[in-house]
């Protein structure tokens, strides 16, 4: 309700960029990537920077509620009536889906999914206006390089059809291997996450005692996206028992990773089975989870995200995050909100390296890459300021790719025809 | 870390007001009532302010963290900082007591109660560094008006040995009456609660509902300060049923209130057995309380306190907000939290009516009573000012009553040698 800093303006502008074909339990990575660009404007020349899932259902509400803000003429300050109206917006929204995540998170909060992008927009400009960082506005940085792991992803060799990408096939413990060093030699990542789910769980228990083989000392993590029973997860706890320094998802929901939980030695990590405010009381109630996987972009924005790593302080439970393929203002949010949030301190997830490294929609040299992380912008806001010949062009991208939602399954059935996304597979 | 906005000095002047003889269940409020003033400085015309307690261990503690603040050359948007050089100068801290609230609240977290006044004094700044009130750097405020119950107490006519004051006595349900008439009509309170844990249960009662027959719209709350046992609590509860909105801390601990939940058909308050982060697991695994009465002083500042909402909104917990004795700027840092805090939304307890009206360490005029409750402030920052005149009278008062630690105990003992502050004592 106050009167400074109103927003004039909301643009959302949907963006595609090229994408490898990564596998999971679900599919198979599209040749595009979707996202939304959102920018809140107060003045001709100041503006804020969010970004959020493409998918046309998420599009919809995010246009829907964008017309309300403006509607509202509320102040950049104003995010708990920001909130409220991404809320009501909703209200009798019908829409399924739209979760940009190929159905692998589908019960979070919507209002939360929807407010994300504009509560950071907001806090860019706040930044701006202050001449601040916006990891100042969530209490200042405790470290000035926030680590990201090494995503390792089961792949093909291309999308078939086209030309062999620059990372080429990982089929086999010895393809992740080869992989694993070629991101490792070019970020200098300190931790690895192999994406799962994708072969028989024997098969990927070898790939990661493979990779602990040639990396001994580097934490490492599988996430099977919840391919997994109950028992089947059990064994893998038991075969991975030392090697792993947390289990992502092995089991579907609250009920089986906690069942999971009673026997394994590891942590367990979800950003399946909680990942939303309304799903923690039966998470904490059963220790279901040791670890939660944040991110801002399904919890609420960053403000929210640190609530969630508040909870997570005062409960016991361990803190991560987790990514989603994605551009610059997303790498910038989820640095500052890592770097000022104390007990973030695992390596954080990251689809960076599977970008092109030309495709984005921010001015280059904002976020600079070192030993592993992503060192912390220092400049007002975010940091990053939007390339209009690059979002005109990702935009085009868009609408020439005629990709409208993130859908790997459909995707993979074109070449496989049978495989189902039915989990747990095994 | 940022280098902007650096911390350059830190002034913590303690101050004593003169205080009415409030009865509790462990005493009656001393003559005068201890505050520390927090004056975060940056430069020679903009500084922040800060409320605490006054008691001598918690000033020791407070002028500790400050000079490590300092010497850390900190900027004012450092509050992670801030808060760990608060809990590092705790350690080796064997003090005991410093609460500031007579042993009423014993086990809240330490460094949460030292890191509060520094931060309040950071936003105070961070706020008129961007030309906005607190309530912005909070979310936005929700509501222009933040409503306060009316405070009763059972008093005596004055301070023995003193003129009766300008409340008079209040020992009986006709007592109460008379004092909830006088006060509402002046503030135009719309809820009442009692401090109770004076008298026997039935006349406690009884007095609750007589102030029931006399404002039959007006909500009402109990509050012995955990003088029952958990047997009396729950025939207060029934006695009560439908009478009172809340009944608060009628059972000492969080397993006391627990075993009276079960029974009692209204919310169970508490500012006792929940006053810290680390109470809240085993709190909400009993559902010991159906509302909590959150307190910056207490619960660690002013984003902490929103943090706790959250928690309390994630639980389905409601909120409410306590109070002790204080001054201007904790009266303005309240209001701005619970206006930024949607699920803060029962009517906060203030003692601001047994204050003297002409003794306050701000500048007249900032603060206004409206309608039952604050105007929340628009100014930049707090939006109230230092007045250095006050200050110093409020300061020279504090030298010359010596008295260095609430103790209400003590005090009553000299007129009732005999008196007993166990708990529970009915």
């Amino acid at each position: 309700m106050s009167q400074r800093a109103v927003i004039k303006d909301i643009v959302i502008t949907p963006v595609a960029f090229h994408d490898m074909p990564l596998l999971n339990s679900v599919g198979v990575h599209e040749p595009f990537a979707l996202r939304s660009i959102i920018e809140v404007i107060i003045t001709d020349t100041t503006y804020g920077l969010g970004e959020s899932y493409g998918d046309s259902t998420h599009l919809d509400r995010l246009r829907k509620a964008a017309d309300q803000i403006k509607a509202s003429a509320l102040s950049i300050y104003d995010t708990n009536s920001i909130y409220q109206i991404c809320v009501d917006s909703l209200a009798g929204d019908l829409t399924t889906g739209g979760d940009g995540m190929a159905g692998m998170v589908t019960t979070a909060s919507v209002p939360d999914k929807v407010f994300s992008p504009f509560e950071v927009a907001c806090l860019d400009i706040q930044g701006k206006l202050a001449g601040i960082p916006v990891s100042d506005l969530l209490g200042g940085r405790v470290r000035d390089n926030v680590q990201y792991s090494a995503y390792l992803f089961y792949k093909w060799a291309g999308h078939p059809g086209h030309p062999d990408d620059e990372y080429g096939a990982a089929l086999d413990p010895q393809g992740l291997i080869t992989q694993a060093h070629r991101i490792i030699a070019e970020y200098g990542f300190k931790a690895i996450k192999l994406k799962g789910g994708v072969f028989p769980p024997a098969q990927e228990v070898a790939a990661i005692k493979a990779l602990h083989a040639e990396f001994p000392s580097t934490p490492l993590r599988l996430d099977p996206n919840a391919a997994w029973t109950v028992e089947t997860s059990k064994w893998v706890a038991t075969e991975l028992a030392s090697i792993v320094e947390y289990l992502e998802d092995p089991a579907p929901e609250i009920e089986g990773m906690a069942a999971v939980a009673v026997e394994a030695t590891m942590p367990l990590a979800t950003n399946m089975a909680v990942v939303a405010f309304s799903h923690l009381p039966a998470s904490i109630a059963q220790n279901a989870v040791q670890v939660v996987l944040s991110d801002h972009h399904f919890w609420g924005g960053l403000r929210k995200s640190q609530t969630l790593a508040n909870i997570c302080a005062t409960w016991d439970v361990r803190l991560s995050m987790h990514s989603n393929s994605h551009l610059g203002i997303s790498l910038a949010a989820m640095t500052h909100l890592a770097s000022a949030t104390p007990n973030l301190d695992y390596a954080c997830d990251t689809h960076w390296p599977w970008k092109r490294r030309d495709e984005d929609v921010i001015v280059d040299g904002a976020l600079e890459w070192a030993d592993g992380g992503v060192v912390v912008p220092t400049k007002p806001g975010l940091g990053v300021e939007i390339d209009r010949v690059k979002l005109a062009q990702l935009h085009q991208q868009y609408l020439d790719c005629g990709i409208r939602k993130r859908d790997d399954t459909t995707y993979m059935r074109k070449f496989q025809p049978g495989f189902s996304s039915d989990i747990p597979r095994w």
